[in-house]
C-alpha cells in the first residue's frame, strides 16, 4: 500500500525540535509569570461564528471550518484572542481588573506554507484586559521586549504604530475607505513603489496626498527624531492628543529600561481589524526570509462585539516557528542532549541476568540519571553499537563472573576507559562521568 | 446579541487548572525522561484515512473528520499512536531500535461528554518501537506504574490481560467471531449478568462454554493465585507458551520493584483492535465515577498496516482529565498560588510617580519576584482592594514625601504590618516576606 504522508503545511516535531521548543517556551513563560500573568487554555475549536464576528477578512478566509457530527459549525482557532474574549464575556466580566492572562498554544490557518509559516503553528501570548491607560500598553510592550531578551535574542526592534493616527490620516486626506487605505499602507513592503502609488491613486489621492502618505511612511525611528515631524504632519486635535500619549508611552518604556528596543513606525497597521489604537510588531534581522516574529496591540472594541460590557484590552503573541529558526541561525540556543545518558548491557540470555540489568538500571533512575538497558537481548557487540548510536555517555556491562564478585564494568564512552566497580558504587561512579 | 458559548464537550482551563496540569505533566515527564524516552509531537490533524486504517470501529465513528479548503479529507487525531506509526514508517524504519518516544498532547473524540470524558482531552503517553520481547512490555508497564506513583497516586492497580489468550479462548470454544467475543467480554461490566449470558448464547456457546467464559473472567488477581488456574483452563500449546511469557513478565516487574501494583485480569481486551498480545489498564478506586485512568498494550501489526516493514511495538497513554480529578479528590496535589506575589501602589497621578512605580516593580522582577504595579491609576484604597482580591503577599506603597527621602512603605498582607524601608533594600525586605 501507499504510505500515508502528513498533511501539507504541518510538521512532525522530533526530539531535537521539542527540546529546543521547551527551552524557548520556558524562557518566555518565566518572564510572563514574573510579570504576574497567569496561564489559561481555551478549546482547540470554537463555533465558527466566534471567529467570523471579529476577525479580518483574511483570517475568515483562512479558517479550518467544518460541521461536526452534531451539526454544529465549528472551526479550529486561528489565534487565541477571540476565545479569550469569549471566556471573559461569559465568566470574568465582574472579576477585578486588570486581568492578566497568558497562553502557549497552537493555532491553525489555511494559508500558503512558506518560510516560518505553517498551517499549524504555535504562539506564546498575553492578554491584559480591563485597563484603557497607556500604562497597560507600556506594560505589554515591555513584557514583549523582555520575553525576546530572555530567549537570548539581542538584535531586534519593536516597531510601534497607531490605528488612531492612521484613521486621522485617512480623514485628513479625505479618504473614505480608511480600512482599505490602512491595509494598503500595511502591505507597502510587499509591493513595488509603482504599484503602491498606483493603488494610492485609486483611493482618489492627489499628488499632495500621495506625498503625505510617503511622509507618513517615513515616520520611522526613535521618538526624538520622529515625533517633531509627526506633530508637523498631523493637524487634528485628536491626532495631537494621540501623539502626546505616544510620547508618554516612550517615557514609561524608559522606566522599564527597554526603550532601546522600541521604535516608532506609523506606517504599520497589522492584519487584524480589531485593533483600535497602539499596534506593534517585532522584527529581527535575519537571512531566512522571516518577517515579523510577533505582534500585538490594543483592542478596545472586541469585547463589546462578543456581547460584553465595553472593556478595554491589549495583548500580543510571539510566533514560535518564526522565533526559533532565528535563534538557531544566530547560535543562541544551547546544545541539548536528548535521551538516555547511560546504557546497561549484559552478557547472557537468562532471566536472572536480565533482572540484574533492570536492578542496576533502576538504581540509576532512582538517582535521576537517564538510563535504559538492552531490551533486545543482543550480543554485547551489537548492544554496544546501539549504545553508541544513541550517544550515551556511559555504558555499564554486566557479566556473570563479575556479578558473582558483586561487580560491574563501567565504560566511559568519551574517553573509552573501562573500570570494574562494586555494584553499590555504580551511581556514584556514573555521576562522576556525567 | 447572544453571547457565544464554548462548544459542547470542551472546557476552558483557568489559571488554577493550568497550574495543576503543569504540575502533573512535569511529574509524568520526569519519569518518562528518566526512562530514556524522548519527546515528539505530530500534527493535530492527519489524513482521515490514517485513522480509518487501523482504529476500532468505535474510534472511526467518533472522528472529527472534515474536508479542508484544498479538498483534503482530514481528521483531528483521536490518539497519537497512528501518527507515531506514520512518522516511524516514513522516516525512522532504519533508525537504531528500540525507539523510545513520548508525547503530552490533546486528542479529540466525538463521544457523549461524561465524568472524566471530554471531546477534547489530553494524554501523556509513550511508544516503544522495535522490540518483540517481553522485556519491552515489562519496561513500559513499569514506566506506566512509576508515572502514576510520581504524581503522588498510591492506590491503583494495573490490570494486565492478553489478546493471544482471548484468541485461543475463542478458538477453544469454537467461536468464529473472536473479535466480537472479545468486545463482549471487554464490556461485561457495563451490562447486566443476564444480558451478558444472553449475548454469549448468541455466539452459539453451550452451557459449558458459558461456564468457561465465567471461569476466564474470574482469572483476576495476583499471578501466584491466577496462573495455576489459567494453566488448567487453557489447553493449547500457544496458550501455555503465552502463560509462561506472562509469568516471566511478572518476574521482570519484580526486578523493577513495581510488582505490588500489577495484577492479572484476563477478561480485559481494551477498545482498540490493533492490540496483539499484552494489554493493560490502570484503575484507581474513586467516588467520581471514573473508570480506567490509562492503558496500553502491544501492537505488533500496526506498522505493517501503514506500509512499513513488520515492526513490533508497545506503548500506553495516561488520561489526564481522569487522573487529575482523582489526585485532587484524594488531596494529593499541592496548594498552588497563581499570579503576582507583590503589588506596587502609588499615591498621585503624574508621570514621575508612575515611572518610579515601574522602576520598583522592575527591581522585584529582576530578582525573579512575581510583581505588578497599578495600571489603572486608582486611588490608594481602591488599589489596595485590588491587591487584596488578587491575593498578593506584599504591597509596596509609593508616596511623594517618602520618595523624597528615598523610602517606600512595605505592607505584609498576612500580618498587616507596615514598615518604611530605603528603596535599595526593597528586594531584600520583600524576600523575607515571601
Amino acid at each position: 500500500m501507499d504510505r500515508i504522508q502528513r498533511v501539507k503545511g504541518t510538521r512532525d516535531l522530533l526530539p531535537e525540535d521539542m527540546v529546543k521548543r521547551r527551552y524557548v517556551f520556558e524562557k518566555i513563560r518565566e518572564v510572563f509569570e514574573i510579570y504576574g500573568f497567569k496561564e489559561i487554555l481555551t478549546p482547540t475549536f470554537e463555533y465558527t461564528k466566534l471567529f467570523e464576528l471579529r476577525s479580518g477578512e483574511e483570517v475568515v478566509e483562512q479558517l479550518y471550518a467544518f460541521e461536526d457530527k452534531g451539526g454544529r459549525y465549528i472551526a479550529l482557532r486561528p489565534d487565541l484572542t477571540s476565545s479569550v474574549a469569549r471566556l471573559f464575556v461569559n465568566s470574568f466580566q465582574n472579576a477585578p481588573k486588570p486581568i492578566r492572562w497568558y497562553y502557549i498554544a497552537n493555532m491553525f490557518r489555511y494559508e500558503e506554507p512558506q518560510s516560518g509559516r505553517l498551517r499549524e503553528f504555535w504562539q506564546a501570548g498575553v492578554e491584559l484586559i480591563g485597563s484603557q491607560n497607556i500604562e497597560a500598553d507600556a506594560e505589554v510592550i515591555a513584557l514583549f521586549i523582555e520575553s525576546y531578551l530572555n530567549t537570548g535574542l539581542k538584535e531586534f526592534t519593536v516597531n510601534i504604530g497607531d490605528r488612531v493616527l492612521l484613521d486621522e490620516f485617512a480623514k485628513m486626506l479625505g479618504v473614505k475607505d480608511d480600512v482599505g487605505l490602512m491595509r494598503l499602507i500595511d502591505k507597502k513592503d510587499k509591493i513595488t513603489r509603482e504599484e503602491f502609488i498606483e493603488s494610492l491613486k485609486n483611493f482618489g489621492l492627489s499628488e499632495e496626498g500621495i506625498e503625505k502618505v510617503f511622509a507618513l511612511i517615513e515616520l520611522k525611528g526613535k521618538p526624538d527624531d520622529v515625533l517633531p515631524k509627526a506633530y508637523e504632519l498631523f493637524e487634528s486635535e485628536t491626532a495631537r492628543e494621540e501623539l502626546k500619549t505616544i510620547e508618554e508611552l516612550f517615557e514609561l518604556l524608559k522606566a522599564y529600561g527597554v526603550e532601546d528596543y522600541a521604535l516608532i513606525d506609523f506606517g504599520i497597521a497589522r492584519g487584524f481589524d480589531y485593533y483600535t489604537s497602539i499596534v506593534f510588531e517585532a522584527i529581527a534581522p535575519n537571512e531566512l526570509g522571516i518577517g515579523s516574529i510577533g505582534g500585538g496591540g490594543r483592542y478596545d472594541k472586541l469585547i463589546e462585539v462578543f456581547g460584553g460590557k465595553p472593556t478595554p484590552a491589549t495583548g500580543f503573541a510571539i510566533g514560535i516557528e518564526r522565533l526559533i529558526p532565528i535563534l538557531e541561525s544566530k547560535g543562541l540556543l544551547p546544545e541539548f542532549k536528548v535521551g538516555s545518558d547511560v546504557f546497561v548491557a549484559y552478557i547472557g540470555d537468562d532471566l536472572e541476568i536480565k533482572k540484574k540489568a533492570i536492578e542496576v538500571t533502576q538504581m540509576l533512575r532512582k538517582a535521576k540519571i537517564k538510563a535504559e538497558y538492552d531490551l533486545q537481548g543482543r550480543k554485547l557487540s551489537k548492544a554496544l553499537n546501539y549504545a553508541n548510536s544513541i550517544e550515551v555517555k556511559v555504558v555499564i556491562i554486566l557479566g556473570k563472573r563479575d556479578l558473582a564478585e558483586g561487580k560491574v564494568t563501567i565504560r566511559n564512552m568519551e574517553s573509552g576507559e573501562q573500570t570494574k566497580v562494586p555494584i553499590e558504587n555504580v551511581v556514584e561512579e556514573v555521576k562522576k562521568m556525567l
